[in-house]
């Protein structure tokens, strides 16, 4: 890769830009924002080599273009630079979603692209970094979510970088994967929201808040940030986390009535919880020391 | 006070005797565990001055006694100890429900002893600390629930420590404390419980495990500690956590509706639940500057 366009630079973008301008041979990498100040701000940190305010102009012969963009603005992006796109160039996205972009992309991008979905599983609070860092894709899975329709030299290109920025590729489906990060993305993100609406709207919230530490503090974490962000991508997947939410409601439902009941099983299956989380931490733990 | 018995030596009892052991004219502290680990561990810590194994001995000579044991043993240990408290004693505890420990304590206990239950709100994660520390009081709410039964000196002596460990004494009803804790507690740490048994029960859990990041992280974590401690305790509040849980159930079918039906009302909810989670954190951090 001699040149990378990164359209959108969030954290997100701007830490793609940061990791590939610290490998050994950099490309140079071109960056746009439709907020003028996000590129100012990545341009300063050296996560681009140039601004270009016009995305047709930026994705001008460059190898490989990342679109890294909320969700809701990726698909007309895509069209917007559609006809500019060089011979040969490799498109990919880092959206929360994969169903709908890859479907719009395959739809709007020519023949002479290749296009492959992507979304790494990581961002600030997984990273434990309060701003952009290239550290932030280093451990992470990478999901990629290829089509009939991809092209094999697309695959290689956008799997090469996940590898070159020290993160994990993992393949699926993209309607799949969109039923899996629904439940292990969006449903917390939507539990931590239902929390904090259902409680700091109570008659009581004024007592509660002055007690309400660590517990309420973890409990509603996810609700602080992204609301735009995550409207977008809840409207792309509304059916799937619909579905996990109806398991969870069951969930609750049950663990409700063993309240009430002074149900003895209630310690049974708080124990279990306990138990499938230390399994996962333990799991999380082996995958980062592959 | 010239000398107190601690009686329970986990975390929150070990770092009530290192906080009082820091004072400029420190009591002596005696203390007592079921475990003699735990004993020798707060001993080695400097956090007692003394062990004595038997509870109604561990209360002799002591002007404060505080119980700071799991719930469920909190009733039989003042049992225990009730006919062995000096005359003029004062005894607290420090549990996470207060009606039935409250109404138990003023029933057994003699009228030669004042007692006040207290349930100070923190605890490592609050404090973000891994272990004991005195640090775990400092500016933390301290919940204390005197009645028309509780004795004025009683009420003196617990504020005053209250005070010196570097709380804020916050007075409530035994009865509202739990409605109160129900929400802000042990709504979200069975949210935590609901939200990891649903979710890595299903037939995909194999692969969302893989893909689970920061959001899976911090809605299941909650659950990952403190199973035997919380079954007590929900045992004691079912009533008013299935209350609160009613309201959020709600909630979340509301939200469903929105998801399914694309309503663009789902971006205000989430918006309205970032700006609630922002409000309540200012607020925080204003009441812990003053």
């Amino acid at each position: 890769m001699k040149q990378v366009t990164i359209l959108g630079l969030g954290i997100m973008g701007t830490s793609l830009g940061l990791a590939l301008k610290q490998l050994k041979s950099p490309p140079r990498v071109i960056g746009n924002d439709i907020q003028y100040d996000a590129a100012q701000q990545a341009s300063k940190l050296k996560s681009i080599d140039r601004i270009e305010r016009d995305p047709t102009v930026a994705v001008s012969g460059s190898d490989l273009v990342v679109v890294a963009t909320p969700v809701g603005a990726t698909s007309e992006l895509l069209q917007t630079i559609a006809a500019a796109l060089p011979d040969g160039c490799v498109v990919t996205d880092i959206g929360s979603t994969k169903r709908e972009i890859v479907k719009q992309a395959e739809a709007c991008l020519p023949s002479t692209v290749g296009f492959i979905g992507g979304h790494p599983m990581t961002g600030p609070t997984s990273a434990g970094v309060d701003g952009p860092s290239a550290s932030i894709y280093v451990g992470a899975v990478y999901c990629l979510t290829p089509t009939a329709n991809t092209p094999p030299d697309a695959v290689k290109v956008v799997v090469s970088m996940v590898h070159e920025i020290g993160a994990r590729p993992y393949f699926v489906d993209p309607s799949e994967h969109d039923g899996l990060v629904a439940g292990i993305s969006h449903l917390p993100y939507l539990l931590s929201v239902a929390l904090i609406k259902s409680i700091a709207t109570e008659p009581g919230w004024r007592e509660m808040s002055a007690l309400a530490a660590g517990g309420f503090d973890t409990g509603t974490r996810l609700s602080a940030s992204g609301a735009a962000m995550f409207a977008d991508v809840l409207a792309t997947n509304g059916d799937n986390v619909a579905r996990h939410l109806d398991r969870l409601m069951e969930e609750l439902r049950s663990l409700k009535l063993k309240l009430l009941n002074g149900d003895p099983g209630l310690r049974r299956d708080l124990e279990e919880a306990q138990q499938l989380r230390q399994q996962w931490d333990q799991q999380r733990r082996r995958d980062a020391d592959q």
